[in-house]
């Protein structure tokens, strides 16, 4: 079977240590902008934020007008549509999709997209002292939330209900819409009408922006509309842990049996059911398909996700918050492995270390990667130029110290590299974290953030076909062994 | 005659030193978002800013969608309103004001919006770096601009025309409605169903907008509508002065004069022009009549603004750019003054400084307001509690050197508060002008700049009345001289 490979990383889908409160089925089809930062989560799995955002629902942020559908109506703000308008907005759109929309739904939509900018404005700070965040991080939060807002309740292989689907493009249209007047001037030649060429400066769209957002436009389709909506009718179902014994024979007629594949560390994702004699052979190979695609989506989106946080600047607080060694950073044990005067392995290395959680894996990854920091420092620092003396014996020593610190960073770097292919799943290090708390541009505030919730949201369907696939070979070999 | 007091500034009315380029008869119907920050005007009477919108047109700015009417639109920009749709869009809207808006006008303003929304997130940084302004900054030169471009070109007594309107309306609902968000938490009481109070907090629009914003958009309507809009078919014209000899008999069959008011320093100003008998009774009452409503508008407009400023935080760079004593801030003679034993008389002493120019009058309220800020310096300074040692003679001589500058900063402020008395036209001293470019607060900037650009239309519209009056009274004296 093609996708066995897969399975020996099947413990760390989902196994979010932070998922520990309980999600709830309250409405958040409303407005996804929130001012606390709290909400506010990195990971390259977004399986839990779930968890997150429905701790409150939005409806209960007093500041939205979506929130004022009582009495209690502020007597500035004329735009007030209540929360039965945006439910009649959304069953429309779901009902008709390419109807003409009304003009009261374009009054809704221009409301809510006041909204929505006039809290980015604000920076999350509702007490409009521009205490909050700066633009770039406000977008990015704005984005993250969104995702939660939309996927967080939908963790299965099955078309995005019509009311997220088309929250999800309009808000999402709203946030990349900014970039659309993110410029860089070139030089470019125009001509004459007698043929003298003229060197003029014009401007274009700045160069990131250029590149990578048509690329996750495409892998958001792809990933919606080729992959999620192909997954209409299928030969598998789910089941609600909660609801299982009522639902367990919901295909009345033939005899089915649910698979309780997971018992404590993924109680909060439905379970997949099979038939009996397990899915079709078409069904399997449409999955398989499926899988491969995302697995390619996930590739693209994660390459992108790192040379976005590759460009951003390394804030001067992580620096500063560095051990003075390498040593220091990373233990003895690894320390001497990584000094060896032998040939470096890092995947011989990762194997001694018995690394036994996402949690650990992590960590291991933080300390790499400061080693990397506090290696590379030292090599900028040894290759400065001696000002006060002539060529002598130290410069001798500084070069060869340079040298060798520019190994160990350089083995450091394969070790994170090895890890991180390791460990796919893997939530964002200290340092991305702290890169995007940091982050003043909005060009890379928004490319980052989308390539990674993207990143999340293909990793989740990888991991769901996986789901499938495994309760489908369970049931078989059920069968088989009877 | 009740105005003839107001002759007396009459000087001061558009004498701005910074209107040195030549306003041109560009197309600027267009947007009004700019991202280049020279454009940044403080002034109290705006009259000059339409020398500052007129050197380029807004259509120039290359990352609009609006000036990609080309071939060179960017791919990623999907929305891309042409400079003709602009305009179907405003004659649409100048045309059938009470029609139902088309579906593609709706698009349009989305579009618009959007724009605008972006433009304000990026801080004027079109490159997106965030190394731009904070949205407060944004908003407030936000609608200095909007100003300047609605009302720049229509420098005389007559109904806004109607696409200026619309514009003015739309922009600026989107810029204040940023303020509908800006909440404070309050506690209230809500009651259970059997009678027992329960303390709750709820949140409800900050109080300084809830109080200020409100009284901002009447007097904005009372100019718009109960003012402007009632000078239609007028008895008086006006005649542009590089076209006055075309014009000068546009009323045929009747013998009129063009009174060329002001040949040097005004000549930006269209003239205004009266039939040879001068105007009616009744013109001229309903002439009286408006600018005394314009004049209470002013004020009041005048009145919010400057309590807005006084709650701006006085920012740091300004404390620490300040003279070190209130002498040298002063100078010799004005010092001797203000520390004499006598009883002070501002106005004495301002009868005696021979003010020349606005220019002088502002230098001069620099010097003040900077005196004042020094010696209020040196109270806090004096009043600090000495730790080191006990009660003891030095205290003393703190004592009273604290009185003494409490009372210096005390005439200090009397001598600012009867020069701005003296020159109500006066633009905004260096301490406003810090204060605004150096605030973080976004409801502040709204309601500074909103206050601002009322104040400065309502004392427009008070001189252009004073001009017609002026041209009027000249006309009917010359008639009794024959």
């Amino acid at each position: 079977m093609a996708s066995s490979a897969s399975y020996e990383n099947f413990e760390f889908y989902h196994a979010s240590p932070s998922a520990t409160s309980t999600p709830s089925a309250t409405d958040t089809s409303g407005f996804s902008v929130r001012s606390d930062q709290d909400s506010f989560a990195y990971c390259r799995t977004n399986s839990e934020m779930s968890s997150v955002f429905t701790e409150e629902s939005v409806y209960h942020d007093p500041s939205s007008p979506l929130a004022k559908s009582g009495g209690k109506g502020l007597p500035l703000c004329q735009a007030s549509p209540t929360r039965l308008g945006m439910k009649q907005y959304y069953s429309h759109v779901g009902d008709e999709p390419d109807a003409e929309p009304e003009i009261d739904d374009i009054d809704l939509e221009l409301d809510m997209m006041r909204e929505k900018y006039s809290k980015l404005l604000l920076g999350e700070d509702m007490s409009g002292g521009g205490k909050g965040v700066c633009s770039a991080v406000a977008l990015s939060n704005s984005i993250t939330n969104l995702y939660a807002t939309v996927f967080g309740q939908t963790l299965r292989l099955a078309p995005l209900p019509a009311e997220k689907k088309s929250m999800w493009k309009r808000e999402m249209d709203w946030l990349l819409s900014v970039c659309d007047y993110i410029v860089e001037f070139v030089p470019a030649t125009e001509t004459f009408k007698d043929g003298t060429p003229l060197e003029v400066m014009t401007s274009r769209l700045r160069s990131d922006i250029y590149m990578s957002l048509p690329a996750l436009k495409k892998l958001d389709n792809m990933l919606l509309q080729d992959i999620l909506d192909s997954f209409r009718d299928t030969e598998f179902w789910y089941a609600e842990q909660g609801s299982m014994s009522k639902n367990a024979n919901t295909k009345s007629g033939s005899f089915r049996k649910i698979v309780s594949l997971r018992t404590e560390e993924k109680w909060w994702l439905p379970v997949p059911c099979v038939p009996a004699g397990g899915i079709s052979e078409k069904a399997r190979k449409h999955l398989q398909q499926k899988r491969d695609n995302a697995n390619q989506i996930h590739k693209a989106a994660m390459a992108i996700n790192n040379s976005i946080l590759g460009e951003m600047e390394v804030p001067e607080a992580y620096m500063s918050s560095l051990p003075k060694s390498g040593k220091a950073c990373l233990g003895d044990s690894i320390y001497r492995h990584i000094t060896g005067a032998d040939k470096f392995v890092p995947e011989y290395l990762l194997d001694n270390l018995n690394i036994g959680s996402e949690h650990e894996a992590l960590e291991l990854a933080d300390k790499v990667e400061a080693s990397i920091y506090i290696w590379k420092r030292k090599v900028c620092i040894s290759s400065m130029p001696n000002s006060k003396s002539t060529w002598n014996l130290k410069d001798l020593v500084n070069d060869k110290e340079g040298d060798k610190n520019h190994i160990l960073a350089g083995r450091a770097e394969s070790l994170l590299l090895c890890l991180k292919q390791r460990y796919p799943g893997l939530s964002q290090t200290t340092l991305d974290t702290t890169k995007i708390q940091d982050n003043k541009d909005v060009g890379q505030g928004i490319l980052e953030s989308y390539s990674r919730v993207l990143e999340g949201l293909a990793f989740n369907v990888v991991s769901w076909v996986d789901d499938v696939l495994y309760v489908d070979d369970q049931q078989k070999n059920k069968v088989l062994s009877i």
